[in-house]
């Protein structure tokens, strides 16, 4: 399998982009063939002879990158050798199994909802995060930004991608499936979460246990989390700030450890027709070779395939 | 000042709510009345002598109760004689200026919407919790769970309400009023927050700094932060989630001791015309004993006449 890394990506690249493939294949790795794409001028030179001479790694030239803070759509449009948009264009045409990038998040969805395009039936792809649950496991919110306003059959679809990934991915067979809410009962919450939740009860597809509250967030409630993007990214960025406020406090414990979201690497795009991972801008090399195997483990388990049949 | 406190409400009364009556003279007061409402033959031989013999403090017999699990309208109609419908009675009537119960929520805030009527102007009473903030300091959120689906306008007026708690109640100078968003600059976000924007930015009696995200929520940023009622439940759940996780796996720091809600006793509702405040079910006497300050504070300061002028 081919899976195309954005070496420009991220507050650190290329130095951490090149860390990270280093870390990876120091965990051992047969089957991946990685295409670095960035400025061979700065890549090249980065990398250690284990990685220069390794045939699984080959650097593709991108003399262009997208900054952090540039329009997404029009900097895809005019930077056309740029490294996001090279990896797309080899995403698109088959060249790459899946692309990864900590770059511009805004460039990386509209190239994942644009030149890869949604899953028959999908009408509105998602990004998830991880959410680290006070037993030890963790589960899966969904969505955390992408679509702020979301119609009840929107959160219907998070659902059943969102119990696809936990199963095939996180390996939770059966996932339980909730639906966030600001009560326990049917009949509560606001009107999107009152007509999401008799679809979510009636869909046979999943496993749907009812709702679940802020404070069963962390818990050991539910694998699937859903909800509109809005609700999503405001739980998302607040439990990142709890790991940025404890580590700033000194305050140390294996639990809060577990809330620093480079441990679980990027978000995939769910709902679109390949893998694609978005990295958080802050991206160091444990980030950068957790997405490689995540993106790894995507292909091998052929999960966006059965996301596609699922919404045949 | 004549100040009610239903004795049986919460899931420790009345023996905390006793102890929280004790916890509040012990601090120190002259100038408030207590009416302590509730079944006679259960709270009366739970006075100490200090209680039984303080002039301050004088019983008021009502015996019904109104359970946690009742139907709120349904209840507060059949049980007249319960200590919330008392209670409510005496705050309609002018025998007391405030009113503070740990019970049924629910009929708590139909009493408040519907016995003492919003503020001329208002059209949504709301409700706020602290924020422990991570330099010390404390922020308001509002709505967190009256109201689920909110206009535009309706967080236009949480923002003000805010405004006036934050000064007169928290003694915050020029309070900073922030959106709750998902992005930094303005037009971003879902539906509503991108037209409640340019009116926050235009309301002239407020201090509006623009958008917070979720990593800004327990930092110093704002003073006070406005959302619709279902992200800002979650958001509330999940703070108090936090401090029961950490004291579940014993992780000790002044700081998340702050997550403690009984340091902040309850929740007043505002925008309606008299003090009501509404306890956490699992108040202890401390979270009593402070909701009786609290009320003090927001009649002491005249908070709801201002209120009426704000909105005048």
């Amino acid at each position: 399998m081919n899976i195309a890394l954005d070496m420009m990506g991220g507050d650190y690249a290329p130095v951490e982009t090149v860390k990270g493939v280093e870390e990876f294949f120091t965990g051992g790795s047969k089957d991946v063939n990685l295409l670095l794409i960035g400025d061979e001028s700065q890549v090249t030179p980065l990398l250690p002879p284990t990685l220069g001479s390794n045939k699984h790694v080959k650097v593709v030239h991108a003399p262009e990158v997208i900054g952090m803070h540039e329009h997404p759509t029009k900097a895809l449009k005019e930077k056309q050798k740029s490294s996001i948009s090279i990896g797309f264009h080899l995403l698109s045409t088959g060249k790459c199994d899946a692309f990864i990038s900590a770059g511009n998040t805004g460039a990386m969805l509209v190239g994942a909802l644009y030149s890869i395009k949604a899953i028959n039936g999908v009408t509105r792809p998602t990004i998830s995060t991880v959410i680290p649950k006070d037993n030890g496991g963790t589960g899966l919110l969904l969505d955390v930004g992408l679509n702020a306003d979301c119609k009840p059959e929107n959160l219907n679809q998070f659902a059943l991608l969102g119990s696809l990934y936990a199963k095939h991915i996180n390996g939770v067979d059966n996932p339980r499936v909730a639906l966030i809410n600001i009560g326990e009962e049917e009949g509560k919450g606001n009107l999107l979460a009152q007509a999401a939740y008799p679809m979510l009860k009636e869909n046979t597809a999943i496993n749907f246990i009812g709702n679940v509250e802020g404070r069963d967030i962390f818990k050991d409630k539910a694998d699937v989390m859903v909800c509109e993007g809005f609700t999503g990214n405001i739980i998302l960025k607040l439990a990142e700030s709890i790991f940025d406020i404890t580590q700033e406090k000194n305050i140390t414990h294996d639990y809060l450890e577990r809330f620093n979201f480079e441990n679980y690497g990027g978000t995939p795009v769910l709902g679109v027709s390949k893998p694609v991972i978005i990295g958080h801008g802050i991206s160091h090399a444990k980030a950068f070779a957790n997405m490689i195997r995540l993106a790894e483990k995507m292909i091998e388990s052929d999960l966006m395939g059965k996301m596609a049949n699922a919404f045949e």
